[in-house]
């Protein structure tokens, strides 16, 4: 608990602030008029006016059409020019890479898939992640901003290193994102993927406070609390992989017994599966290919596939009871290549045991809802962090933390 | 998730943090000179004269004596008035209410305690908390700002009510801050007592991100990220008491089963020490009283008492995992009358417990520390409240929230 000081702010800090502000007010209502902004973000009509025209003078916003006339004079609309950048994000899953390119306004122009081989080193990875950033970055249409990489946590996001995923056998402390930027030559963030999807969560609309749950191989929380993501004193906020989850001890890959791990990931999902119908898969197949066989079956109304499938998302909606409890939030979201076929019978249960082990729940309702950005949320989010990196409102700007 | 604008900011109220930034700052110094206050702050000389001036001229500051010579002029040195103003504090635990009289340098001036009877109704504890408050109130030396009261969670913060805490029966939405604000003449602000506790423990220096661990009759956990208390979207972040706590399914007065209160309220350490050793206590005493006994016991080495306590701690420890992985932080205080006698017993067992179930033990050291304040934190923190309010930095004020 180091002793920090408060940060004054001064004139030039909250200048680029209000800017950011004004971008991503508009970024997020596609078109808008400068008096409903000056409303939305409290800034005089003085100010906004100057801001605007900053904006339009560096070719990000354009204006474009009138509102609809309420007896006055017509309000001109402003709009985000999508091809003013373009920003590529990839998430690593354990067995494949997904790249996107997203323009400014968020949308997703380009989208690219790498099977990853099991047991891949690092040096083979960064090599098919760098080249799915030239493909990407050789058809935008617009100047590239940065590289965003989603990887499975836990990271070490100073050193920009991965730290020992459990679903990365073999990985420890490799310097990815460091790796990435010496191939690719364009700047390379970093962060979790379930931070990452939150993040493109809020992009896509999402406001307020939440938690993004992200169902890849393993299973995370990203956290937005008053939308801001919030990323803990070492990025690693919302690494509930190996909480516990109430009675029971099955055996987790980290040693440790009851995690939600040993449950939830595909993994665990696909061996309780072959142990409860034996030959049901094939386990010479990847695991993200016998977990989406099951799904396949789940949907179609097979018993066995429903109660494994039932029994991993009752583990979840027990450990997010407490993640909710914790920080004091009503609404979750559940996102990622874990819920494919099957949103909706994960979802459902979730909530219900959500809502039955959540004292607030006793108070107020608490929503679960699917992700507005479907699977490729990983990706997508990571693209954003190089879009939020650049633009968006951060009170670390404003503090000069 | 209702949509929510981000809020510009503006030069009153960039000033009125600043403020307040250079208030704290002097506060938690306890003697700085302004060329300190401005490296610390990150503002101007100019900026900081002006300000300085103004809290001069407002008596909540005052200059006094000088830093050792550094080879040039020597730096005149800046103190709050303690006497400026005072806040009172009344924390209100099932079995009693301490009240504290604080001064504007977050000193204690006044204490008082008193006995709530078993059973006690709404209108006989509002009778009791503002007797308390007209004591304190007498014996001030300077003007009351205010009385911050902190009760049991959960509660409901914008209707200023009680609601139903499970460790006092019979109380259901009780509108405890209005009654009391009437009663006494003075503004009431209310939070849970762990929320209390842990502004109280920033007042006294805590810095950086910490949860507070509050054992009282139940146990809850206050949120402190980056130096600002986290309330979550309804006062109620770090509501604990009633997540899961691993296997075993004692029966909780929530209706659930395995709950933390479960184990680890006071009820519950009584309850499971009588079962152990029967006619240990006598059950006719109260709760908090037989609780002390058994912490008096386990003090002189009792095999008995020291292994419940043991007991309850790793169970503490447990969910504190949980919350240490969603939150990402590394540092948890614990606090509260639940220690008298056993913080160091306490303490390690749940040092011990989380350090095993929480991921990030394994990248970092994860400390657990005792309280920089003892176990008056409810009522020093209900004091800091109003302090609190009053004048430290509060993003919700520079973001216009």
């Amino acid at each position: 608990m180091a002793a920090r000081s408060w940060q004054g702010t001064n004139l030039p800090r909250v200048g680029g602030f209000n800017r950011a502000v004004v971008l991503d007010a508009i970024r997020a209502r596609g078109q808008v008029s400068r008096v409903e902004l000056a409303e939305r973000t409290g800034l005089t009509a003085q100010t906004m006016s100057n801001i605007v025209r900053a904006l339009i003078d560096d070719g990000l916003v354009v204006e474009d059409g009138q509102a609809p006339s309420t007896g006055g004079k017509r309000r001109v609309l402003l709009r985000v020019v999508p091809d003013a950048y373009s920003a590529i994000g990839l998430h690593l899953d354990p067995e494949r890479i997904t790249g996107v390119l997203l323009d400014l306004a968020g949308g997703v122009r380009l989208r690219c898939q790498r099977r990853v081989p099991a047991g891949a080193s690092p040096t083979a990875v960064i090599g098919a992640l760098s080249r799915a950033v030239r493909q990407l970055a050789r058809r935008s249409p617009a100047a590239v901003l940065g590289v965003g990489l989603a990887v499975p946590g836990p990271l070490d996001a100073q050193q920009r290193q991965v730290l020992a995923p459990p679903n990365l056998d073999g990985w420890s402390d490799v310097a990815l994102a460091d790796a990435l930027q010496e191939r690719v030559g364009l700047p390379v963030v970093m962060d979790n993927d379930a931070t990452a999807a939150a993040i493109g969560e809020r992009w896509a609309g999402a406001a307020g406070s939440f938690v993004y749950a992200h169902l890849g191989s393993g299973v995370g929380v990203g956290v937005v609390l008053g939308d801001q993501v919030y990323r803990g004193i070492s990025n690693n906020a919302g690494e509930i992989g190996h909480i516990g989850t109430g009675s029971g001890g099955r055996s987790c890959r980290c040693g440790r017994r009851g995690c939600l791990e040993a449950y939830s990931s595909m993994r665990a999902v696909v061996e309780e599966w072959r142990a409860a119908r034996p030959g049901a898969a094939d386990a010479c197949e990847s695991v993200s290919a016998q977990y989406e066989l099951l799904c396949r079956r789940a949907a179609d109304g097979d018993g066995t596939a429903v109660r494994v499938l039932r029994q991993a998302a009752a583990r979840l909606g027990y450990a997010l009871a407490t993640v909710v409890s914790t920080l004091d939030v009503d609404h979750v979201v559940l996102g990622g290549p874990g819920l494919r076929h099957v949103e909706e019978l994960v979802r459902a249960k979730v909530e219900s045991v959500l809502r039955a082990n959540a004292w607030a729940a006793h108070v107020r309702p608490i929503h679960v809802r699917p992700a507005l950005v479907g699977e490729d949320a990983g990706a997508v989010g990571a693209a954003s962090l190089v879009l939020d990196h650049a633009y968006s409102p951060r009170l670390a700007t404003l503090l000069g933390g």
